[in-house]
């Protein structure tokens, strides 16, 4: 692979949250699952799994990322293929099932706490994530790994703009930012857009709409790693 | 009123936005009442207001503030006050009537206008707002104040450590940073407390969640006023 990071003029370091810290979407997936089998009696998996899509997608501007407008877009799509028909208690039931995503141990992954404390010394680091405030607080504080990073920020949307405006906030240049992330959607495409530096760190499982076509990586300059303790040997000053 | 507030050092003024920039708890006020009203043959207006007020307050730790939290609590009571016998089509209006909060017009209060096209010449100015983030950003669009504003700050929680990591990120001195609002519980007394200072625009309708005790406010020194003009002949430096 082509060199395509100077490291020498980097000053920060911003890392993804969600399944590039810890593992998030499996959870996203199970609760998804309890869904589809509270409404089995009613309809197909394949058909909730479809129309809960719809609902998110169409729910999106409207509510953003995150746990609570996933719980709303459940609960809509549950009343749609029910006609009306499904009853309070079942909501509850849908309610407490994605209270869950609120709430759950944050499993950090293999090698984080390693390149954040190797890192952390070298460099300052940023957690940089989007979804809802309260929520990706409280998950970095459940992780324990709050204490390596110098700042937050969470964002609505990570795409060009909100990388600009997050440059130009801390008064850096696109070489002295670099984004490690696993979406290739948010973490790496925008940052390559905009001139910085990314590594893409990909991870088992990816919702359908982080996914972006081979196409429109091409001709992009941005390293990849299968592990995220890989980033070290590159990026460690010592 | 003694004078509390020396100017020549102020660098940074931070606007509340809810019911101090444009109109919100009356929005808020509104959809509880249509929300009573709908659950009406099932249960007292008061029973349902009281129980609401209940969940909320639950369900804070975890949804924090905002629409998307407001919108699951209302369904939770209705649940529970139906004891499960409240219809999917029911839940759908609840849902229906709560997504007005995440797109009514915003109306501008009278004067803001003036203020921040005064005020924008001559300081820094800031929304700074609790909330859910996507919501906020799109209330800002939505009012067309964005311009004014050099930077927007939406937390979870507007209390001393919120105000104490905002002036640390901006490099600002407490006496160089000023908060307006209408809130004494969020805007007002966390401020007077890290030793920066504050302005008291309170608004006619207050959530009870942010409403204080008198004698919280014993010895506190900020500056109140009954309308945002008022501000002008204190804070313009021409």
């Amino acid at each position: 692979m082509q060199a395509v990071l100077t490291t020498s003029s980097l000053k920060l370091i911003a890392f993804d949250a969600d399944d590039t810290l810890w593992v998030n979407e499996p959870m996203y997936v199970n609760v998804q699952q309890q869904f589809r089998t509270l409404l089995m009696h009613h309809v197909s998996e394949e058909t909730v799994a479809a129309r809960f899509y719809e609902a998110q997608m169409r729910n999106l501007r409207l509510f953003g990322y995150g746990a609570k407008g996933f719980m709303l877009s459940m609960i809509e799509t549950a009343i749609e293929l029910t006609e009306g028909a499904i009853t309070g208690s079942e909501i509850q039931q849908i309610i407490n099932i994605g209270k869950e995503l609120l709430a759950f141990p944050i499993d950090v992954l293999d090698g984080v706490q390693d390149v954040l404390e190797t890192l952390s010394g070298q460099y300052d680091l940023m957690v940089l994530t989007k979804g809802d405030l309260l929520d990706q607080e409280s998950k970095i504080a459940r992780s324990g790994l709050g204490h390596y990073f110098k700042y937050v920020e969470i964002v609505s949307e990570k795409n060009e703009p909100a990388y600009q405006r997050i440059m130009q906030r801390y008064g850096l240049q696109p070489n002295e930012f670099l984004m490690i992330g696993n979406s290739l959607r948010s973490d790496v495409l925008p940052v390559v857009h905009v001139g910085a530096n990314a590594i893409h760190v990909p991870y088992s499982v990816t919702w359908a709409h982080e996914q972006v076509e081979k196409e429109q990586l091409e001709g992009k300059s941005f390293l990849a790693f299968e592990r995220i303790a890989d980033v070290l040997p590159v990026l460690s000053r010592y």
